[in-house]
């Protein structure tokens, strides 16, 4: 039998309660390397609060809480463990970050971001968090939470 | 401490001893649905016999012969566990296929494969298999083991 042994981090980032299925789409938003960093990434498993849930486990690096809130784009609920010293040092629960810059694109075909002769790096503003909405400041154009997950770029 | 507890599975497949950061693309190869499939993932973890590997553990899913060779274009060495009841039933290494249909693009410009207008899925055939080299039915074009990592289609 492979035994996969899960070690104890010394130090690293424990994101939790990810909705099942994000946790890939999580990686290309933090810009985690899996060539340079290791992970262990537990997709669509047993949770008694959300039923299924994603775990992604970052060793050897901290999140700023600016990197970890980008994640509430996807994983609105998800809960954050620092981890030093082999124990949780700190954990907060994300937030919807205010700006979004580039790695969202417009699903406005018309908007200058989309413009393949002269690509302009999008920019989006929260506009409100229950429900979570963001607005491109080039178009004006509205994305709310469901759509974002088809409008993350991919890596 | 958030503690992953890492199950024994009672049916799926353990893909073994993958080049390290390979597993994503793995996951698309095999076109595994994140949503659908209870994975365990490990990244760049420690292996007496690579230095660093990957490992792949699929939940509920038997991978065929055929299926789990396909692994074998970008993790060569790549070993396959097959369990049932608890325990591997079979244990394989998988072999290059002979003709890939499909996930591949043609690094040729020109070729057929790549006319937008018209597109018309990529067939590869292999041509040798060490080093391993795979040749493009409509144009010839060989791509290299070294190259096919760059040229597996974003699912």
């Amino acid at each position: 039998m492979v035994a996969l042994k899960v070690k104890r981090i010394e130090m690293g980032t424990v994101l939790d309660h990810l909705p099942p299925g994000t946790a890939p789409q999580i990686m290309r938003i933090l810009d985690i390397d899996p060539t340079e960093t290791t992970l262990l990434v537990a997709i669509n498993v047993e949770s008694s609060k959300m039923g299924r849930k994603d775990i992604l486990k970052i060793e050897g690096k901290i999140l700023s809480e600016e990197e970890a809130n980008k994640v509430a784009l996807v994983a609105p609920n998800a809960t954050v463990n620092i981890v030093r010293d082999y124990s949780v040092a700190e954990k907060f629960q994300v937030k919807p970050p205010e700006r979004v810059e580039g790695f969202l694109r417009c699903p406005n075909p018309n908007c200058i971001t989309n413009d393949e002769r002269e690509p302009v790096d999008t920019v989006f503003v929260r506009e409100s968090r229950e429900p979570l909405e963001y607005r491109c400041r080039y178009c004006e154009r509205t994305v709310r939470e469901d759509q974002i997950r088809e409008l993350i770029r991919p890596s």
